[in-house]
């Protein structure tokens, strides 16, 4: 099968690693551009290999590829680079997905060889907002490693027709505390709180609701990363926490026995 | 200047007691259908009086209208209701307009005579959100003494377009607890929080956004009321500390030294 599109194909080749919902989401998106390869250890690849009509490759076959997309969560990056680093051909592209930025972007530049290009991306959608098309959503990218990205940065404007915003990782983690752990951290406790029905509310209400119903289903793993996994967001945390502090004390409100920890 | 008016127009006299932002905006609303008197102990009346052209009087006098509107502050309505209440005529009808509703319409139940209606409002809008015109936008009423309140709801939904809802104040500030309370919270302390300029946002942050600029010039008065003289909120509140504990606990993110009242 591998053989048969290399010959009738003159596309790049493209693999993915990982073919959990965002992986899967991107086959359609990347097909038109990419003779791409599914890989995931993790995972039994009949059925989706079936559904997108794409070939399924193991981790050292996936690194031979011209481009290799890592779409693992965070905490199997460094034992999934290890895996593909020998593997890896000089001038390769090795892109990664993850919602933040510093420390996916210094494991792939520890454990990958010299001689490949790195890029981190953040895309700033997935398979629920991207679900009518990705055109005009917005992606993040950090060139870490190489001199590709102006070419990537072509590619995801002009061809996946994204908003790109060209950021340091640094830079981009610090942002993304405040803007995706505060609208984390809210919509998780207003989701904890288990707020009876209400049926009287306001516009100002319905953006709270909003932004908690396009947060609510997103995955622990995706929470964890952006809390946990952001070196920015304990002092946006620590912020957080002394400003409720403040606004309660300022005007007398008791808050009970829930001392924050 | 009174008597004039009395015999220009047949129009039904209504006073509003409280020359505030939301007693000033209400003027131009409700001068088609009324008579208005403004009176405000408080305040020199002598530029609005002249800005909308609208005669200003005592409480005394005041009280004596056919409607007497309330925009006074929750905890300046007890000392008003006082203040008037020897002089109110029996058939008259009392309007407030907290954005709470059990503790006025308790307060205005004590100390005003059996014979006048008293009937509880709640504009979920402002100068602000009704400067463009206040046509559908939300009111909620809440009978609280008398027969008068089909009236004046036919009148808020056929005269003023508003979309009336006609709730009893305790479920209205068992509901408010969450819409008002959780929005103005969460909008304090985003703002306490001083986040820096963030130019790379999402959608979901736009909502957070939208929802803190809609809030955040609310006076600490109207907070005040919203949290403080809400019965419900404290509840709302220990909910709020509590899921903020657990949410973060869960996720073992360290919230620093800013234990929580």
């Amino acid at each position: 099968m591998l053989s048969r599109h290399l010959q009738l194909s003159e596309k790049p080749n493209l693999a993915i690693v990982g073919a959990g919902a965002f992986g899967e989401f991107c086959i359609p998106h990347l097909r038109r551009f990419f003779s791409i390869r599914l890989c995931d250890p993790r995972r039994d690849l009949d059925e989706v290999s079936k559904a997108h009509r794409v070939d399924t490759v193991d981790l050292a076959t996936a690194a031979k590829q011209d481009v290799v997309l890592l779409a693992v969560p965070l905490r199997h990056l460094r034992s999934v680079a290890k895996a593909i680093a020998p593997h890896l051909r000089p001038g390769s592209l090795v892109v990664d997905v993850c919602s933040v930025k510093v420390k996916p972007l210094a494991i792939l530049e520890e454990e990958l060889p010299l001689s490949v290009s790195i890029i981190g991306t953040h895309p700033l959608f997935g398979p629920q907002s991207g679900r009518n098309g990705i055109a005009g959503l917005r992606i993040a990218i950090c060139p870490a490693r190489g001199r590709r990205s102006r070419m990537v940065e072509r590619f995801l404007r002009g061809k996946l027709k994204l908003d790109v915003m060209r950021v340091t990782a640094e830079e981009h983690d610090r942002q993304m505390a405040y803007v995706q752990g505060l609208t984390h951290l809210i919509t998780r406790i207003v989701v904890t709180m288990d707020m009876p029905p209400l049926e009287h509310t306001t516009a100002t209400f319905s953006h709270l609701n909003t932004m908690v119903g396009m947060v609510r289903h997103d995955s622990d793993e995706l929470f964890r990363t952006i809390i946990a996994d952001n070196p920015f967001t304990d002092n946006v945390m620590q912020s957080f926490v002394k400003a409720t502090k403040d606004v309660l004390q300022s005007f007398d409100v008791s808050s009970g026995k829930g001392a924050l920890p």
